[in-house]
């Protein structure tokens, strides 16, 4: 924390964003430090743990607010211990040069195993919450800026779902000018903390931290230069995190309307409609799954509670009455978790199913922009991208 | 379900929103009935039972989304239920005529018992919620709309928080045309479904459910009429529901921004300033209550910790093993308990600290505004109404 604070001091950026600071001390501890270099901070408390996100900024910030996510991991998984951090979507507002800038920071589910990643789902449904909660606070911004540590690949459903609805660009893909680990990495083997078994399919690392940007219509905002560290500290010798920091200049320009970058890659209408259908799909499997992770519990919720009559009427008629009340202890437990674990998957179906009727009324108006001619299909991807969409009357 | 089917049919209402619709079964029996004339329908998942809200609407939906409050009562007050609904507000994006509609549903904590009322921490904060959400997704709108059952009364700080911080107008307050129950009452003593002895402090009843509404510079918005029923069903004889139905006949008209209704109670800064305060209040004195929760519940855990360890000694020891292993299990239900109570309470007060913090920023941005002159002081309050703020600069 001391060698993060001079560095930031050091650098003396407009606007540090961090992820992992859990203990609010620290933040505290960062923010007496910094507080000539950056007059403003804010830490976002969430869950039991705490989100982890602050930030840290040379200029006021006008407005502050935060969205926790509903789906994030299971309770049951202590050792990964996302669930307890209540992880969530911080909002900054802040008034640079006339300019309206939304910032966004974020920290999205672990992934603790690619081959079989059990947070799928949620990260997904996570993607998709981020993406709704941008799209609907960002439609007055001039400028959206979201950083964070999104535990997505690039080519990712999450990634892909978070970038074409919002239509965020991606630093790293945008700019010129770029220094750093190879790809553009933000998890590199070169790290001493990293786990490097886990990295071992990936020999340059993986890049799941990212800048992505967009202007609204007369404004064009580009990535002057990216840079990252390289699995070091800048100056001395072992890191400052696990992950590489990304430091990005950008730059925003008044711009005719029709000067606005389009969007790099193909036709646009088709390549959402895609996206969010695979996305659904996701979805759709993770509300089957929820509940039959209920159905099952509460099956077992009803042989515990045979056991449990079972036992009692042992106990009463007298006879192996001590093995009964050794195994009362065991039967209620049993009752117990299963309890808690049909709640936990009923609500986790609550939210996938709410999270999923979402994207399909998206997709639903997509496909109509898409059907009623190659007109109109830009003008909805023009609304969506600026926060409008009147031509949908 | 039948009756009110029948009777949103007849009425054929632009927008229908519900609350405390528990069961989707219902909603979906709903949805069949008033397809023809209601060809727009939404249901709001969330939580383990669901928030109960949905919508039914003449006009397409363009967009939606939900936002579940981080605080929602207690999940050992099974009795109360508020904490197993997953309480939430849901938004609706309207295109009328040119006009972009932004409507709010939303249902917050009940409130069981008004002398000693355990909850009413949690529903400032879901005020609070409520009004940054809708302050933060509704700045290009150019109509807000908020309905819904607030579970709180015109004068309390909920309330008024809401109306200060949104700059939302009272239908009831505004509208010259009203007919219904006495006060605009919506529990009242004459509904057979209501307990009779909660409302003995007030003879015509309470009004805790509202249609809130406010339009942009520009824009002019006024109640032309507002009816409520009065305890029974409009047609037959019981009521539809415990609580009566607010039916609001809204009018929009351009107008030069100068027309637009001034707030209409006096010095307005001050005025939000000592609302904020109060709340802020409130808040700190929930998170302490929240501390100390946590901190008892933890003692506990030493507690259980100590006796389990003291069992096993006994245990070993032989001579009361039968009493020690008896024993054994409401002591490792103390201690999981303890455990549950510690990690709600904990999550309890980063939530509370999470909503204390945004307070105390815009109650210091308001006071900022206030101690540079009056000139300013509109400006702040226009800018927080109107969504933008740059004179902040």
């Amino acid at each position: 924390m001391k060698r993060l604070g001079d560095f930031l001091n050091m650098e003396s950026f407009d606007l540090a964003l961090l992820e992992e600071v859990w203990s609010e001390q620290d933040f505290q501890h960062l923010r007496q430090k910094l507080l000539p270099t950056y007059p403003a901070a804010h830490y976002f408390r969430s869950g039991i743990i705490g989100s982890g996100l602050c930030v840290f900024s040379k200029h006021p910030i006008q407005e502050f607010t935060q969205h926790v996510y509903t789906l994030n991991g299971y309770p049951y998984m202590i050792h990964h211990g996302d669930w307890f951090c209540g992880k969530a979507v911080g909002l900054l507002v802040l008034h640079l040069s006339g300019l309206v800038l939304n910032v966004y920071v974020t920290h999205l589910h672990a992934e603790y195993n690619r081959q079989k990643d059990i947070y799928l789902t949620h990260r997904v449904a996570q993607a998709w919450e981020l993406a709704q909660f941008i799209h609907h606070t960002s439609k007055k911004a001039d400028v959206v800026l979201l950083c964070g540590d999104l535990n997505l690949h690039p080519k990712d459903l999450g990634c892909r779902l978070l970038k074409e609805w919002t239509g965020l660009h991606d630093a790293y893909l945008e700019t010129r000018d770029f220094k750093g680990s190879e790809e553009g990495c933000t998890m590199v083997p070169e790290n001493c903390y990293v786990n490097q078994r886990e990295l071992e399919p990936f020999p340059f690392g993986i890049r799941i931290d990212y800048v992505l940007y967009k202007a609204v219509s007369g404004f064009y905002i580009s990535c002057k230069t990216l840079r990252t560290t390289t699995g070091h500290d800048p100056h001395s010798g072992s890191p400052l995190s696990d992950h590489e920091a990304l430091m990005a200049t950008l730059c925003v320009r008044h711009s005719p309307p029709q000067h606005t970058p389009s969007p790099t890659h193909g036709p646009e209408g088709s390549q959402l409609i895609s996206v969010l259908k695979e996305a659904w799909r996701e979805l759709d499997l993770g509300v089957a799954q929820a509940r039959w992770w209920a159905t099952f519990a509460s099956y077992v919720i009803g042989l515990g509670l045979l056991l449990l009559a079972f036992l009692c009427a042992l106990a009463a008629g007298g006879g192996v009455r001590e093995v009964a009340i050794l195994l009362w202890t065991p039967s209620v437990g049993l009752l117990l978790g299963a309890g808690a674990v049909y709640l936990f998957h009923m609500q986790e179906a609550k939210g996938l199913s709410g999270a999923r009727a979402e994207l399909q009324h998206v997709l639903g108006r997509a496909r109509e922009a898409q059907d009623s001619g190659p007109e109109s299909q830009p003008a909805l991807l023009l609304g969506q991208q600026e926060g409008d969409g009147t031509e949908e009357q």
